[in-house]
């Protein structure tokens, strides 16, 4: 057999998507004149590892899709198990609305709250919530790249990449050097979904990644949230269009420890002062600025936001370019 | 048989619900007193026509239902037939958000546009905005109340009511001079559903008379469609648990028109300025207040005024309490 390594390094030089060796010379070629002792050593300088499609510790669930890649390359400072254990995907638009991102990052932390693994694309917007909420919680998460495992993209997430590893993994089919192509990101929304027990698509347009990751969870038989959004907004059409496709609609995390058979972590409500609560109501109705909640409610602009950051302390609020929203109920 | 007249008339003096002949005394001597000819006279002297269960005019579609009410009492300008036209349900929260009463009133519009009926129970918020969008649509639209026909309920409705009469009608099972009564609510809402084609429920909070009337739709079997909003809005709570229990989820007129095999009237895509355009585009992501848009476009607040006034000219845009919103796409 072929090194499944060798395919890797191969499909990097002639900038290809390869996951089967291919019956051509120049490959051929390749494989004789391929050092792989010195490749190995290589990777490991950049404390990157490389777990092959044959590996005992390559995930099962991502060895069952109809074209698992020949292996995934991995950075971080936790062992390959970690790609093991049961994980959900949480994806969706780069460029989401405030609720977007506010509804990833709490389902990032709630779900990783209740020791599931966060899964996303390191992208902005959906993504970096999600990766950012798992952090918050002290979970696990992991980013997979649709470009070489030595690259930071994008730039803007090379800090939460790094914090990534501390805890996580980055992972990537692609070996060091594979610059970032359009085309590989549905390539490499098929191994979020193939590494997932679960997708929740959290906010979409029309046409959009996250729509093919959910087409690709749906091939292979995993479970497809979709998170309902307004009807007016286009960054809930993909999401809402998934919902008429037959996607479980999501309102809170509780609804994918429910299907996965997880415990939901115990947890006692905080307890705030009747300001606090009175705000809090008015925010159960919708997000509102500081200053509609002063009108709303008939209490000082002072005691609105004394309450804000209670409520915020308190985890029950939070607040994305100046809209607060209450923090949705995780069951 | 007894007259159904009768019944409903007892049952007004009685302050009961009741839609079989009761096999008591006091019932017995009521029929035998009760002047028929003198009851439909004051009635026809209120302009308040009396169609009976067992009158061929009555809905087959209500007729059908397990519970069907004695009659209806209905009032206003055209003929009982207008009761078994096709009709779509439209309802909600009496507090709804903007968002809410923007979806009920487009949809109101959109419906009544393509020849439908508009029905729906006359309350304040998502209720009223459906009237009201049927009305702007010069269409039909019919309100069932949960009180005596003779009575303004709620009063804010009163020159809504009056309007509806003019071109459509308002119906209710019970007789003048019943009063409003919590309990009546629910009963009101099983004849909405009855006259139904289809119901949509718009914004409903967990706990919500729209759920009930949806219930009912659901027990006759005719569509349910609810509209998703977001999960962290206690307002969407009733219509995304809808979705999670099977109801199909309405993103735009056409699913109704869709469902109900109903041909949508043609249309041009109105054409606006490039300034126009970007405002709407900004907008289709998501509800803006104009300072906002200011910031978010980077023209001159007179320019982003101009281009609102022009987009709500040309019924793409819609503005609520200081939020704009693009009208959603009819299809």
């Amino acid at each position: 057999m072929v090194s499944e390594l060798a395919l890797a390094a191969f499909a990097a030089r002639t900038g290809r998507h390869l996951v089967r060796p291919p019956a051509e010379a120049e490959f051929a070629a390749f494989v004789r004149a391929f050092d792989e002792r010195a490749y190995r050593t290589s990777l490991a300088r950049a404390d990157v590892r490389w777990i092959a499609r044959s590996d005992p510790a390559f995930p099962q669930l991502l060895r069952s899709i109809h074209d698992p890649p020949a292996g995934v390359f991995a950075r971080g400072s936790v062992g390959a198990e970690l790609l093991t254990q049961p994980a959900v995907a949480i994806v969706g638009a780069r460029g989401c609305s405030s609720y977007g991102a506010h509804v990833a990052r709490a389902l990032g932390r709630e779900l990783a709250a209740a020791g599931l693994v966060v899964l996303s694309g390191l992208a902005r917007g959906v993504d970096g919530a999600a990766h950012r909420g798992a952090l918050e919680a002290g979970g696990r998460t992991i980013g997979v790249l649709g470009c070489g495992i030595d690259r930071d993209y994008p730039a803007a997430h090379r800090e939460l990449a790094s914090r990534m590893r501390a805890s996580g993994l980055v992972v990537s089919e692609y070996a060091p050097g594979v610059e970032p192509a359009p085309w590989r990101f549905p390539a490499r929304n098929r191994v979020i979904a193939g590494l997932a027990r679960a997708v929740v698509v959290v906010e979409a347009r029309e046409r959009s990644g996250a729509l093919i990751t959910a087409d690709f969870a749906l091939e292979e038989g995993r479970e497809v949230f979709a998170v309902p959004g307004e009807i007016t907004s286009a960054l809930s059409r993909g999401t809402n269009m998934l919902l008429k496709l037959g996607a479980s609609p999501l309102t809170c995390a509780g609804d994918v420890l429910e299907a996965l058979g997880v415990e939901p972590p115990p947890s006692d409500p905080p307890v705030v002062t009747a300001a606090a609560s009175a705000v809090l109501d008015r925010l159960r109705d919708g997000a509102s600025a500081a200053d509609e909640l002063v009108r709303a409610t008939g209490f000082e602009a002072a005691g609105v936001a004394i309450a804000l950051s209670e409520l915020e302390l308190a985890g029950l609020v939070a607040q994305v370019d100046g809209a607060y929203r209450a923090v949705m109920p995780s069951k």
